[in-house]
């Protein structure tokens, strides 16, 4: 708990989206409660008032600090005192708000905290990008598979050359829940594939860009160029259900992509597996706490999540909170992301420099780079002539 | 988050123990937090009062709810009115203090949670048992086990008769962190193997209890004779810190414990089977989410937490957070103790009968029922003739 | 062993390649002994006279039938009595003698038990197939993976309609002994990588041709289109050691291939993932014995190999030696094709019709689609422009 | 191959059981075949003459090497020239029938392969010890698990030192085949649980037996003292279907036996985890590919089985057939013995001493040794007031 130390206080956080029968807000505010480090103090949490009302009388808040709608939250929380008002606001809602609220939360001078993809395209991201820049505000973009301990172990062994020069890398997020035409009767199916509210991408923008994320930040390599095959292998689907893609890397690694919500039986099986000149690494989310490490010619190595693991790096012990052998899951990676921004927020706010291993999550620039990618995909997929497709720069 | 309708508020927790150093009191802390149920409102951290301060100021309580012991926060927070005060206290200190803490509390009228083992001897237990008793309050002790979704699909199937009359039951809780003498250097290792503060048990107090515990919990019986054979691997350490034992339960089913600290190169590798007429079970807390359920003549059946697992029972489900797929661990099993916990008093508090689903934790008479089987290990381990030792009804 | 009821006689076997140092020579006399079908008569063992008379000598074959070269072989065999001459060679040599040893068979009266890849062109693979054609001989190619029980259990429920139509297939075979520069010390890595003997593709001649062969027999479609990218990651090296494809198959459903030998510190991890509307199955090499079958909404279910497993297809049965839980693995997997040509041989050669389990063994014709399949691949890795390279009918 | 250099010859086997029906003969069979190094020359493969020449005739044998009992087969084979007669004979009846033939081979001069349990009895067991003692010839007993190269490895590593002194060893046999009372309707049942068949011990000496031994022959350790809990689950089954045990060893290590035919959904789930005071080893049947090393404070380590594995002892090299990844299996191990006892028997019969690494094989003294260790069992489960009973030195 010493981590603390630079806080001066817990941060006031206000969502936007997560009412009843929302999914993903559930999981922000679980995230965002585990540590103690920050206290949800509003939110309008439904487009329609009344239901937020509920949501907020449910999450215990008092009447005055549920919204009916962002921009009321906004302009009323301006007017608190600090330490009474909110720090910074956590986005939820299907893709189509994110802009709207992220850029009036910067505006209003509020700190963010964005779900994934974090625009509908690259061009609304860069202008957050920017403002980001032109306010300093913090801004975290919730690519929640980064935040789990082993992911950042990987991250640390490759970035310090345990494993070469990295040749290969196959990532794959395997679902099988939009396997049928679940959009008509679940409501979580029903904006996911529906253009207006997700944005030109399907499973691409939900899970492949999960992936590619996760892919650049385990290998700290860059996708240079993308040759695509996108379907929708559901009748009556607007948008892609299956990714499939081949992958070129700015070193010259080569890989592939295989991220799909129509893979029957399947739950969310990410996986990736790199490999560089040395070894290689292969990390799976059904079992997040172990690393399998490979190294040419010697026993493949399992390392594992732990506080008492003496052979893992600072900073996946950082994202660590209990001994070895008693899992830590999603929400604690999740959790991850919150905790870090937080300490380096907190920091921030008390006038101090935050610690590095407190900076460690994604941000606009990420968020950004996402929409580069999930483009750059579409437009491949689009193409059945031209081989490979660049990344935007 | 529907659950909270028949709860009033938050819940107010005071703490004692889980100061600086400490394990588990962080622990308690987090999956107190998780779910938006109970704020930190108090807290006896250490015995050395700066030190208790210091650990309150870093968990951002206010200094007068930070108290020097728990005789002190018992009698102010009785002072305060409903609603600020403490409604229940969570006692996280090393053994030989559970039982003069939550006796404490219940005499002053406060709910407890209680670590395991919940007292030193069984006649304590006895004594705390007629207390809660007595006084009607609620009180629970973190078996945390209990708290995975699949240990309670697994009690689930094995009480609704799917696996037929049960036969054999295999539990085993390898760790390998006492290996070597580091009771020497190490906080954590030096109570615990302390028979002043840890009590007659090591091993078996510490993770035997947690193993049988688990054992009746799942199968729905009762360890009736034991067997044990206990060692102090490591020289010059005062208590068990191996444990293997038959057992038999009162339906016939023969049964083994494996329960130690010395298996080198292990974490917290709990694992149990348990066969009946019809089918077997497996569960490891390596994969918490993965139930393996086998029937006689067919494929075994890979049971997964997730609340879109459309075939798991309700008990389960009421007890998961997030979809398939996207691994809950140790801290979302112990926060389903205190979730529970929360949503029956929460209930009680505002005169509601609970909801079934929310007593389903481990309470005062769990706690004793541990006690009353260390005790007859100890006793059967102690004698190296007699075969077999009766557990005391 | 009733199996053994339509074979008057065992056969005997001749053999080219394989002698002292070689690899895969060893295994082919493994999988054809296994079983009590068959004899080793003779063979020509070595391109060095010498050394094949060394190896017949460890082999315990009479000296007169160890063979200087494969022409003196067949012209010696031929004049001996039926029974006591080799009914058929089998064939494992380098790729490039493949097709002159299997040629000269034919055209001898030898039916043949070839290694992959058959030939090292579509046009050689097209010449034996008229050859066998025309003959009548009988003709197996060493697909060894599709002798595998759990491989055929998938076949029997893709071909029953079990999971729905098809609509993604993955396939991924890494390995990483060709990390380095191997070849220059090592006899099994230099002829692989030397175009001259390992025909015009490295990796995916070697690994990629099992991979869609696997992929093309589990499925029961075929693949149309590849889009693939191919690469020599290990400096100097002429052949590609990488291999990454996209694929489209003859319903529509897509794929994805990824067959490497630089995957440092991976063994021959193949790996098959095949989705339908209803569910999905998985396959591994490392766990050969387990098929993972995944319906919608219900527990993954593992099929196991075992002569005892009640729910298993009978082709699956018929290729299953010993009870469940006792593993089989490559060798047996390999004898799958060994003993099922042997006793369809063995009936032919009786005048019986051959069982129709028996005739399940991959013969010339998925030899020629082995070659068909590679050119496409190279073909497509050569144009950096166009995404789609059709398979040749 | 070149490690049959010491042979002159193949050598003849002879076999007493295994006839049509039966199961493990058909795997002695496949077992001796498979490295080329003995032929099947005649054998007596069941009780009735009429049905011991048909299965002759399947197994491809002249009429006249196939008998109608044991006692004419040793009479006739001794009357044929070396290298024509039976070298040894493989035993493979039901167990009450193993000593009179064992004994009678001995007594003409027959070396012996036999399965376990030995005999009936240990006094039977001394007898063809002392047999074996004044004949000189060589005997093995199929112990089949320590034939895995990764068995041996374990072995070796911990022979070595590398784990410290053992303190803990945990060997588990779940089987859940005789769930019901299958012995009504089948063979391999019917004898297993007939006391004047089996013996006096079921479970346990069916699968008992062969856990003792691995347990035995990995830690180098002897059990000194067992405490048992023997049951019939199923009603109406005259020997036990289920064992429990706790064990002491020589050294002071501590154990636990598991070892059960009603652990209904089991397969041959055999599964060994040994601790020293530096580290442990973990290996199961159903992966005995792989054996997991763990080291105190260090990743756990995934030894594999492999011809290309430069990590691994020689002496597991020397008992693995293939490159790491493909999979070698039951029969696999099982053919180790009978390869280690070819290869030492040959030397012996060219007047050779047998390379060390072929004389690895379980032998009479194993044998004994078994036969000890399950009246010992026997002999505790006997007594339910007595704690421990000593195993006879």
């Amino acid at each position: 708990m010493e981590e603390k130390l630079r806080m001066g206080r817990k941060l006031k956080m206000g969502m936007v989206g997560g009412g009843i029968g929302a999914f993903i807000g559930g999981v922000h505010r679980k995230a965002a409660a585990l540590d103690g480090l920050i206290d949800l103090a509003c939110g309008a949490f439904d487009v329609d008032p009344e239901k937020s009302l509920e949501a907020g009388k449910l999450l215990f808040l008092p009447e005055d600090r549920v919204y009916g709608n962002y921009e009321e939250m906004f302009a009323n929380e301006k007017s608190l005192p600090e330490g009474e008002r909110m720090d910074f606001v956590s986005i939820v809602t299907p893709n189509h708000v994110h802009f709207p609220v992220a850029k009036a939360a910067l505006e209003n001078g509020f700190h963010v905290v964005c779900e994934k993809p974090m625009t509908l395209t690259a061009k609304e991201a860069e202008e957050l990008s920017s403002l980001v820049e032109k306010t300093g505000l913090s801004f975290a973009v919730t690519f929640t598979y980064t935040g789990y301990p082993m992911v950042k172990q990987a991250r640390h062994m490759i970035s310090n050359g345990d494993l070469g020069k990295i040749r290969k890398v196959i990532v794959e997020y395997p679902q099988g829940w939009l396997s049928t035409r679940l959009e008509t009767e679940n409501q979580q199916a029903s904006w996911r594939v529906d253009p207006k509210k997700a944005g030109p991408a399907g499973a691409m923008g939900d899970i492949g860009s999960h992936s590619l994320n996760l892919a650049e930040y385990i290998s700290g390599l860059r996708v240079t160029e993308i040759c695509a095959d996108l379907s929708s292998m559901v009748e009556g689907r607007a948008l892609d259900d299956d990714t499939s893609a081949l992958l070129r890397f700015d070193n010259g690694a080569r890989g592939l992509l295989h991220a799909s919500q129509i893979c029957a039986g399947e739950e969310n099986a990410l996986r990736i597996f790199i490999y560089g000149e040395k070894g290689g690494i292969e990390w799976h989310q059904h079992e997040p706490n172990t690393l399998l490490v490979k190294f040419l010619g010697k026993p493949v190595q399992v390392y594992r999540t732990g506080v008492d693991r003496g052979y893992v790096s600072d900073i996946a012990m950082h994202n660590t909170r209990v001994p070895g052998g008693h899992p830590e899951g999603y929400i604690e990676a999740f959790a991850n992301i919150y905790r870090n921004f937080s300490l380096s927020l907190g920091s921030l706010i008390q006038g101090e420099k935050p610690a590095p291993e407190t900076i460690d999550y994604p941000d606009v620039q990420e968020g950004l780079r996402g929409m580069k990618l999930i483009e750059t995909v579409i437009a491949s997929a689009k193409d059945d002539e031209r081989k490979w497709t660049s990344v935007l720069k």
